[in-house]
């Protein structure tokens, strides 16, 4: 599988993707998933991708050389896009195309055509943008209620997102935020792995030097994982277990006002639920 | 959705159930989704269900009467079976008779024969005994390595499991861990909802009332809820944020000496990844 992250702030945007594939648990590879154009002083744009590989790299082939019409006939392509919307027009023309040429085969083989991606950034004229697109080439985009979007395996790693992303993070701080919900979804999840390529976008540079691949053995991503997985656990310690009655504590785990009676025992096998 | 856990200690057994049930988003209902199944000094049992809700139910109510024969004819049921494991064996067996007698009509509605089930407990005469029930009806049983079984929306809640459970984890404590798993779960999934039913089970006594149901009132889970957002947050906070070179910091972003490379950025429309 894959886990990866793009997340949009005001003052930037940040990119977070492992580097594992698996095809079963005895195919497992390293294929990056993360690509960075970037035209120095007009455009920076980054893509993410899962789903089945052969279809992502096919789009991520096709996507330097796909072409929409604009209204006057002229070619739309992601370099000379006006607008992050119309990139992502491009991006999911691309979806299609390699859909029109493969599900069918890829149906007869039993496989289904299943691409996600992640694909964010800005071009000179107007602010940043994310998007989410789907296998159908139609997409979706980050708004200030929902700064970011997760693909792969999104569920180990969204409750720390949940907790502290919002438009105003700091952009250091979102890319700590990223790293620490991609090492709980690295601890609970063989299928996502390092190496990891993340990136940081501040607004209206239209480049970034901000680009890592980070290892098991990097300084900082191994203070994170240690810290913070010692540190949860202190913080665990630190929360009083519970009480079951209230002779001893201010915060009994019974009280016998409860609203919702403790569920019945069934002590016979004629006994009823209900 | 559901989520569900149940823990198996040295010292005990813990299981946690939420109770929010839905059909789409617009059909949202309360079932819980727990039993507990005792006869004192004899023995303590507790049925965790998740999936089709009409399956669940109907599984729970033939369990009381299902029968398998031993080798002598002799009828077993979960009142009489002398081992866990057959009791466990008799829960399939019921899940194998709703599928018979449900399993086609549901499919010729497009509905999928779907539940999972967690079973545990101790018959006097051996140990504790803790099992996961698949839609098959077979099951497996908790080990030392893996002491804990979650059914339902599972994954939000697992990286704390994996950080704190052991088998040597005191009860109390375990219940904690639960709680916090559900806290996560229920913050980043709608469909996993209050109240929660929780049970601790002390070793060898064949009995509990350590049997609470939680709603957002318990003051127990108050306090866990709001201290866990909020020192989670301070150990955030208190995590240093990446410094990308290493002129201020021992441990820096981007080290010079890194095996794996940052990515190329394409800057071209001509440029390859390759």
């Amino acid at each position: 599988m894959t886990y990866c992250v793009g997340i949009k702030l005001n003052a930037g945007l940040v990119f977070l993707s492992d580097s594992r594939t698996n095809a079963g648990v005895d195919h497992i590879s390293t294929f990056r998933k993360m690509i960075v154009y970037e035209r120095a002083n007009d455009r920076f744009m980054v893509l993410l991708t899962a789903g089945n590989l052969s279809i992502s790299q096919s789009v991520r082939e096709i996507l330097q050389v796909e072409q929409l019409k604009d209204p006057d006939g002229e070619p739309i392509t992601i370099w000379n896009a006006r607008s992050m919307f119309d990139a992502a027009r491009v991006l999911g023309q691309a979806v299609r195309r390699v859909y029109d040429r493969d599900a069918e085969a890829l149906k007869n083989a039993g496989v289904e055509f299943n691409i996600s991606l992640v694909f964010g950034g800005q071009i000179k004229g107007e602010g940043m943008r994310l998007f989410q697109v789907y296998s159908a080439g139609n997409f979706i985009e980050a708004t200030l209620e929902t700064p970011y979007f997760q693909i792969g395996e999104s569920k180990y790693g969204k409750p720390v997102l949940d907790r502290v992303i919002t438009p105003d993070t700091p952009l250091d701080e979102a890319a700590k935020c990223a790293l620490v919900s991609m090492d709980s979804t690295m601890k609970s999840n063989l299928s996502v792995g390092p190496p990891l390529d993340l990136v940081e976008y501040e607004v209206n540079r239209f480049q970034s030097d901000k680009i890592v691949c980070i290892d098991m053995a990097n300084p900082y991503y191994r203070m994170l994982h240690s810290s913070w997985g010692q540190k949860l656990r202190e913080v665990f310690d630190s929360l009083e277990d519970p009480v079951w009655d209230d002779t001893h504590t201010d915060t009994p785990l019974k009280v016998p006002t409860a609203v919702n009676k403790p569920l019945k025992k069934i002590s016979r096998p004629e006994e009823k639920l209900i």
